[in-house]
């Protein structure tokens, strides 16, 4: 008898030192430190760089890292065209799976899979995805793109981009915090994607198109623009109560960015996340959003039947408020993952060039045997 | 203890009735029909047909198939100037791969996953895929694409968008069958690619989009290319001999196009390759590359070494040389793989969707634990 591994679940299918997820006790480390630590004292290049060199930089080393983010952040005039053309109501990942796929075709030294070449392709894609996001957020409103501020941080320099003006410290903060915790979560399927690409020694764009392609899947990366529409739809903080009543506990509807296939407690990134959304609502003097996501948390945290099932708020829950008072609109917001996310997946690839091994399971035939042929004219 | 499956070698990930491989019997049935039948009678279009539609069709059926697939030949004016302005050197599966994605962005059908519309995408997916390898081998060289021919077949339309030359009766049974040999192989890496990304319910351009990035792959898509470039380096049937002595026996090089990881007896395709390979080059009154190919097989089957190990001819070995002898340039074969694989790629992804289970495996993490921030002053 034949056992399928009917979604892998529970099949360990490579070792990684990127990242671990402890679902039972709600802990998630980067290269062994944990992201509490790393949210409270670090920039998201800081996060990059230990996920990609195994270890926080020194100031040298972070300059370093940060010139050869800036030497790559550059707008093409060529993307700039491509992306105007684009039909305008195109499903964001789409475009972005695309513009990456496209920074393959342009790049003469996509197939060197040599670590110096993988790197700067690296920085390359993790400089590029912020900058075609913001552009795109910005050419499908009508509105022409905002060119890249090599001095500012990526998380600053998005949000330049994104809206041209200059964005608060408290602004900065909150999604550099995002980006921090977005950027890597073990094999989860993009990253497992990239890998699987990566296995056949296809190219890091092919592997970086393909995790995208992934991210783009409603079971996977489209959570927190449902979480927020969720939020829309609650109006107001004074429904929350009835919206509880009414729709979760009597219509049995789910609570969007609510529960999670690995963690059984508390997921690490929502405390952090909560947070850091609070700060950023009083900072911006506008607590509306966050009282209707923390007035229904705080429900469902004092009722039985979710903390029974250890059903709490997932990473999508606040981070959805928390993107959309920086002025991101909800369908845009799996590309401000993927920003965040491109640190985790570039590094995935890496580690699989290390000790490759071509990714290759099986299928299992229960079709039918032996079918006779006949001619089209006797069918 | 924690066990690793690495590369998910025998672990069976799905259940399918796309196709079944017999690596020991060195048997090949798409949905129970042998493609020693399929080659022998059937036309590519029958053959996706099957694939799709899991029964062969009566007249009327193949006719509205046809249609279908007529109705999606189409080059639209905006991808020759796309592929006017891509770098002409640029990896030829790399142009594909951006080429579909672009198709997605522009289909407003893309996040329709019912079966509908699916298999309408599935067929312009079949379609565009001829239509821009020819645009593509014509661009890159400074030709003019010559528009698709609704009439002809699928085999006979690319070979006419190709070289501009009406195929001849061999020529277009020679493709037919090498296409029909590659429609399906079941779980190989860019099948299993696209079902990955399948299951996280994203659209079949993000799947198909990922699957040709995983062809890309040496590991994968790579093999007829370099089986050809070592058949040019032979360059003539009478060096066969030294070549097998010099190099293969003396200096331990491997035989492109030899060996196969789930055929243990000879590759049932590579014995019909064989067969038409050594037609066309006949009906083209030219054995030169056969003859190189045949006679080097005939030494490698006299000898011991090969036949104990059991490392026989594979898919891509006869099959460099009848694409060759079709006028296709060694760099383009794996697009020519690709227009074949087609039918396969677009079948998994609307089998995964029937019973839809997300692939997502785990890695075990083996990385550091419990490391302390330092300030980056103090590092």
């Amino acid at each position: 008898m034949h056992e399928v591994a009917k979604g892998l679940v529970g099949v360990i299918v490579t070792e990684t030192t990127a990242s671990m997820v402890d679902g039972s006790a709600g802990h998630l480390t980067y290269r062994g430190y944990a992201i509490e630590d790393l949210t409270a004292h670090a920039s998201y290049e800081e996060v990059a760089y230990l996920l990609l060199h195994q270890r926080l930089p020194n100031r040298r080393e972070l300059t370093e890292f940060q010139e050869g983010l800036a030497a790559e952040m550059t707008l093409e005039p060529y993307f700039v065209e491509v992306m105007q053309r684009f039909p305008k109501n195109s499903h964001p990942l789409t475009i972005l799976r695309t513009l990456i796929s496209i920074t393959g075709v342009y790049d003469a030294t996509a197939n060197d899979n040599s670590l110096e070449a993988e790197l700067r392709k690296a920085y390359r894609l993790i400089a590029y995805t912020p900058i075609f996001t913001a552009a795109w957020a910005r050419i499908r409103q009508g509105l022409a793109p905002i060119p890249p501020d090599k001095h500012l941080s990526l998380a600053a320099s998005f949000l330049h981009m994104h809206t041209g003006v200059n964005p608060t410290p408290a602004e900065i903060a909150a999604l550099n915090v995002y980006l921090i915790l977005m950027a890597d979560h073990s094999l989860n399927p993009s990253t497992f994607t990239s890998r699987v690409v990566a296995s056949t020694d296809s190219d890091i764009y092919s592997a970086i198109t393909a995790a995208l392609g992934a991210l783009k899947g409603p079971k996977h990366g489209g959570a927190n623009e449902a979480t927020m529409e969720m939020f829309m739809e609650i109006g107001n903080p004074e429904n929350v109560s009835s919206f509880f009543t009414e729709q979760v506990k009597g219509n049995g509807r789910k609570i969007m960015g609510f529960g999670h296939r690995v963690y059984r407690t508390t997921d690490p990134r929502s405390v952090i996340l909560r947070h850091h959304t609070e700060a950023l609502a009083k900072s911006l003097g506008n607590t509306h959003w966050f009282d209707i996501a923390a007035g229904l948390e705080n429900l469902a945290l004092a009722d039985p039947y979710f903390t029974e099932r250890r059903i709490y708020a997932n990473v999508d829950y606040y981070s959805s408020v928390l993107l959309y008072m920086l002025g991101i609109e909800p369908n845009l917001m799996p590309l401000v993952f993927a920003i965040g996310r491109m640190a985790g997946w570039v590094t995935h690839v890496l580690e699989q060039r290390l000790e490759n091994r071509l990714i290759h399971p099986e299928a299992l035939y229960i079709g039918e045997n032996d079918r006779i042929w006949v001619n089209l004219e006797d069918r």
